[in-house]
């Protein structure tokens, strides 16, 4: 505690700088890097990245209020300082200002994502796209993990990136609002799965397998103006309930095998159940409350694109851990897709009985920009 | 909820097996995984791994407190089962009774190393190797990150073989004791930096440079029953406070070169400092303060293996960051090695102003075992 004293007095150290100065991008060497790190994907285009881009090991959404009186104007100051930190930052250079300028040099496939929330429409004086969900009988939501009026989706293979940009993003944004939420989430490391391979859940589940694939993604995620719409659910799993089943249980619960992830009438993964084929006894082998029948949507404009991260945090004193899904779907219209898949689950699914919503939250997700352009610029400039 | 219900009526689920039945590790298809996924580091050894090895992406720290009345031989049960758990998942097969034997096959580098703190000598009526640490000045020691008589340190390049391995491990372990606490930390990802390159910390500042290297382990770490002892302490970084600092005062203050990392009066990051070298004003270039004059250690004895992963909870609603270090070292005798290093930080380091010691716990870590035999069973047996 003496230290300070110390070295102001042998003038070692010069007051706070009004600005401090990042150090250059350019000086940090890169000879030590491997490919992992140096994944770059675009920021600038027609639509924001992080969206149907293989998502990455980790990804971290940021929930803000807004300050009360933060206006259009205010939105529009906002989202510019935001832009150009996130298409500085993707690119692995220093934000503006950057107090941490080595840490920016690893963008490892870092995407950066903004959704406005029913609340910043408002705030600007405009008609929401999006409208809170309706309380599902499922749902026990916390106010900790619900809502929020603008949400920043952070991904990358490296947590060290995630954390330094959500800090630089933060920085900016906070003058205009307070932290709402944030969830942290990871996937499998880069490096352990081929690309495009399904990732399985806490629960073990092989999950995303109902993705809308390649060109279907045209419909399913994006409107013609390049916007689309976001989801983001806490879902707690009792694990601990959940492996009191047998492995022939949890697949009569969920419809699909624990290994390969084939719906229960087929031999491989991405075979179309037969929800008309009977087993022994008669009984239908996809049963009516299993997840897979439940979530079913058979026209490709209809699906939803699924891209959870995992959250496992500290258990408690005895044990039990703290786990689930930072469950996230983009579609583009969350009333024509996601809300009949989820009515259907909530009504029926045998999978409720292991898992527990308890934060939800929706966001428009505007288009993105050209250089020099801003996220937002449509509704907000 | 009235799935259930329905789902007994027609059958479908059986009652909970007294004891789930595993998939076989074996029906598992491995096509899809890449080469971070299935590095596999020694379980078996004359000393634990976990320890000198290069630290990987993730890595948590679960410390437990011992029931009452656990005694040296129900520890002896402890460590025989969990000692089993660890060489099964290291490898990549599920623990015995795995009920999610599909999270069990990407090990990823995983390690599993197991530390015995004073209270679990105690419980076995043994004379303890090690002791707590004398609180320093500059602690502001919180019990929820503090003490623990057993240890499970578990690391590997991916986040859900952690989550999974430290699940397996936690069931086996409750019954014996309740879990005291759990800190989850990360480092940068496998592929961004090549084997050997000193990471940087949520600071940005390049940590573990004046780590033993290559033969200097052996006697820095290692003493001669292949046992080491470990110092576990969280240390929350103000780094709201730290980025006021212009460049400069961050690397007077470390004593180090932010980008390079090497000595304020070198040139490359392993250059040994020179404190008798003078600025022009006459000051020691090298300020008496500075983190590495402080901390510096001559006899490659006498060094510390620092093995530190970054932890980044959630901000405040002010956006204020919960981030800093869970502190790891390895050394032959914290008494030798870590206490005077540490006195010496503790008296006058100014690193000090931005970094606070919430949490602090030492266990000895026993030897490591051959096949067929278990970790403690030199003491326990």
């Amino acid at each position: 505690m003496a230290g300070l004293g110390t070295a102001a007095a042998a003038g070692y150290l010069s007051a706070p700088p009004a600005a401090p100065a990042p150090a250059a991008a350019a000086a940090v060497p890169v000879a030590d890097f491997q490919d992992i790190g140096t994944g770059v994907l675009p920021f600038y285009g027609k639509r924001q990245s992080g969206i149907t881009d293989e998502p990455p090991a980790h990804g971290t959404f940021v929930a803000l209020t807004l300050a009360k009186g933060t206006d259009r104007v205010a939105l529009g100051k906002l989202m510019r300082l935001l832009t150009d930190d996130a298409a500085r930052l993707t690119r692995g250079e220093p934000a503006l200002g950057d107090t941490d300028a080595e840490l920016a040099v690893h963008p490892a496939r870092l995407t950066v994502t903004f959704g406005f929330g029913p609340g910043l429409y408002r705030a600007a004086g405009l008609k929401s796209p999006v409208s809170d969900l309706p309380v599902f009988s499922i749902d026990r939501l916390q106010d900790r993990w619900s809502g929020g009026d603008l949400v920043i989706q952070i991904c990358s293979d490296d947590a060290l990136t995630v954390t330094h940009t959500q800090r630089m993003l933060i920085k900016d944004a906070r003058p205009f609002g307070a932290i709402r939420w944030v969830q942290r989430g990871f996937r499998r490391s880069a490096g352990v799965h081929k690309a495009g391979f399904t990732q399985r859940n806490v629960f073990g589940q092989l999950d995303g397998t109902a993705n809308p694939r390649d060109a279907e993604m045209e419909t399913a995620v994006w409107n013609a103006d390049h916007t689309t719409q976001l989801v983001v659910r806490r879902v707690r799993t009792d694990i601990e309930t959940w492996d009191l089943l047998s492995v022939g249980d949890k697949e009569n619960s969920t419809g699909r095998r624990m290994v390969s992830g084939a719906p229960l009438t087929g031999e491989a993964e991405h075979d179309e159940p037969d929800f008309t084929k009977l087993d022994s006894t008669g009984l239908p082998v996809m049963a009516g409350f299993s997840h897979v029948t439940r979530a079913h949507v058979t026209d490709p404009a209809l699906k939803i694109l699924r891209r959870p991260f995992n959250y496992d945090d500290a258990p408690d004193a005895q044990g039990r851990p703290d786990s689930g899904l930072v469950f996230a779907s983009y579609q583009a219209d969350i009333v024509r897709q996601y809300l009949p898949i989820q009515r259907r689950l909530a009504e029926k699914d045998l999978l409720n009985e292991w898992t527990t919503p308890i934060g939800s939250a929706v966001f428009a997700i505007p288009p993105g920009c050209a250089e020099g352009g801003w996220i937002g610029e449509r509704i907000l400039a």
